[in-house]
């Protein structure tokens, strides 16, 4: 059932060389010019420059390009607040994958720091260094405090990967159950179980695409979350049912969507068949989800059955959105990453998944074809035309709503632009992967 | 005379690619196998490992190979407190140095944060990310301050290069002046014209080598250091002569060496001929020194001098230290840099010197030979020698300091290694810059 075993795993991090990136000039350094142009004195050339205008940091260093995967490691995976360093090879990892699918260099910044408001003003310190901030692993209540400043404080996108990321994904994914099921969204009665920093986001991100608040029934670790039982929580308490409405096992019947961000098991067949009769099932707990696959197809095949795994159908999985959302916003300056930006990139992945799919995308995942339809609701993490889909649906979005300071006139030739650019960066990559064979 | 144009040097950094460094995963990442490695589930068992034995983290991360070039841009280059956006050239130069000469990956983490204290947090909140912290380019005098606090809160080597690796080289040529010049350093009486970072530490290491304190005779901006003017400095007033001797031409009068960290043309021919019969001149003002080659050499033709160019003999260039010192220091697990290693690199840069020059290095220089003299007492800083001769001597002693956590037994076996690993990771760094051509 795994694709690699754990001894597998550590060597992959071990060997030849220790971690997964590595920090490369790209300028030749060889000689006593090269030398005197990457430092002093020609170096000082460039910072005159941007002394005089601050937007020539563009053209003579490589921030717009870069951005930090700042974490605390307080929510890291399903591992829960393990810490900063414990946390690193996943931030690292992030790195890779922004790299590897949108050619975005990455630091990872893994901060000793539990303190909110030192958080704050750390990476508010840092935005001379980078075009962008992904928030990664920072728990709930404080993540949604901390991105909300850092959004309002800062001139760059600053995007919580473990909120918006799920969301903009599960987003596509109800965008299409709902015209395969041919339901509305405004109708859908949402079962969320998890209110921690993703099952909040997408609950909210749901609304936005259409979802009334009303129909939202969110379980915490105490229950369903209701007027009668103040939470303490603000994000929380915003989707507080009237009144107890009993067990989970009485809420999910006639429910049209369960969405679990919790923990493995809760969910019974018996529930199952008490939802609608064809039910969305987004059972998100990693690696082991809220009910599999195979029982929850056992208790009513029509159900449109979604998972945060790659070994069955409609994996739910951030790296279809991240790196795309981000290189989207930097290729146009954005400002910030907006609900339009992130709805733009749901749709465009929700449209993506209609298309005819090449053979070799179905040869990657060793299926003969894939089909829009119930197993086949989002496209595949490793399709890779996701870049030029999601990235320019954003890049739009963000023109459209005004955050874009360096708008793109020809989205065309930028698609294309696009696509070569990263092709050449994978290529580069590969070899230097290749070099140390 | 100028090795290169303004429009070069900027052409250097915006061409091919904007910037000068950009981050490559050096794991493969094709296939849903890789992914699942590289990111979840499968970095989940590094994240446990780390979790359960923090030492771990040198296997699994690239943490004990990364080093932080951290700067506020208050003090950079000679251009003063231009910021840290405008800054951010610099911080990227000096990483493509490090990696060039000593493979380290460097992040330049550029700070918006003049107050010290919160200066300190930042940093000791980085410890989970970085093996080493290189702080850049930040005035004095908090830079002491700085420096010393995460000195002593932090478990990893914290280094302040402009204090500390001017310091080193200029020491080094200061023991072999006075081995050419016969002699000794407990009698030298020494001028230090600007008391900055630079000017403060690199007296305090000639103390460490060997000077008397009383001897050193040190300039501000207002003049001699005096105990009838405080101030206000605890790291000047250490110098403070006992009462005001006059001006600089006063001062200089029989001085033995000239250490030269303020501004152009501050000496003229007549204080050099005041001086010792074969005066040591290091005037180190960038990109013009406080009196230049030809004026010092005419004044007379027995001094010792050393700037910090490239076109002149005896640069003192602080890239013979830093990435070294660093090298050094994170093969041995070191947990700082303490005086006894600044020191070993210091006389292992002095060793060098005394060796006979190969033809290639002689060649790069567009020279026919450099011979141990008035006019080579420090090795050229693209001397691809130094790695192993200084390194070495670092790692040494750091362990007989007992600061090594990770000791090396066979220090001979250590030195060819790491010139293998150096040279193939140029090898690798030459092959990338060439496929953007």
């Amino acid at each position: 059932m795994a694709l690699f075993t754990k001894e597998e795993a550590l060597a992959y991090h071990e060997f030849p060389r220790r971690g997964k990136v590595e920090v490369v000039p790209i300028k030749p350094c060889n000689n006593q010019k090269d030398l005197s142009m990457a430092y002093s004195p020609g170096v000082a050339e460039c910072c005159k420059a941007i002394k005089e205008d601050p937007s020539k940091a563009s053209l003579y260093t490589g921030r717009d390009n870069l951005v930090a995967v700042v974490s605390n490691g307080t929510a890291v995976l399903g591992l829960g607040n393990i810490g900063p360093l414990a946390g690193k090879p996943v931030m690292e990892g992030k790195g890779v994958l922004f790299k590897t699918f949108t050619d975005i260099d990455v630091y990872d910044i893994n901060l000793d720091c539990n303190d909110p408001e030192l958080l704050i003003q750390i990476v508010k310190a840092m935005e001379p260094t980078f075009g962008g901030i992904n928030l990664e692993d920072i728990k709930a209540p404080e993540c949604f405090y901390i991105e909300e400043t850092l959004k309002k404080e800062m001139g760059i996108p600053v995007f919580h990967d473990d909120q918006h990321g799920t969301a903009v994904i599960s987003g596509a994914g109800l965008i299409n159950a709902c015209e395969i099921c041919n339901r509305k969204l405004e109708d859908l009665k949402i079962v969320v179980v998890g209110a921690g920093a993703a099952g909040i986001a997408c609950s909210n991100f749901y609304v936005q695409l259409g979802v009334d608040p009303k129909n939202i029934f969110m379980f915490d670790t105490k229950g369903l979350i209701h007027k009668g039982r103040p939470t303490g929580n603000k994000y929380k308490d915003a989707f507080a049912q009237e009144k107890d409405l009993g067990s989970l096992a009485d809420v999910m019947k006639g429910a049209d969507v369960f969405l679990g961000l919790s923990t493995k098991n809760l969910v019974s067949k018996e529930m199952v068949q008490s939802m609608h009769k064809s039910p969305v099932i987004f059972a998100m707990a990693n690696p082991d989800p809220e009910i599999t696959y195979n029982d929850a197809k056992d208790a009513n095949p029509n159900c449109i059955m979604g998972t945060g795994r790659s070994d069955y159908p409609n994996q739910v999985n951030n790296v279809s959105g991240f790196p795309y959302i981000f290189r989207g916003a930097l290729d146009v300056g954005a400002t910030e990453i907006n609900e339009a930006m992130k709805i733009a990139a749901a749709r465009s992945l929700a449209e993506l998944a209609k298309e005819p799919v090449p053979a070799e995308i179905c040869d990657m995942y060793g299926v003969k074809e894939l089909t829009f339809g119930v197993d086949y609701v989002i496209p595949k993490p490793l399709d890779s035309r996701i870049l030029e889909w999601e990235t320019v649906a954003v890049a739009k979005a963000a023109m459209e709503t005004g955050v874009a300071k360096k708008p793109i006139a020809d989205l065309d030739a930028y698609r294309v632009a696009l696509r070569d650019r990263v092709a050449a960066s994978r290529k580069r990559i590969n070899a230097f992967v290749e070099s140390y064979k």
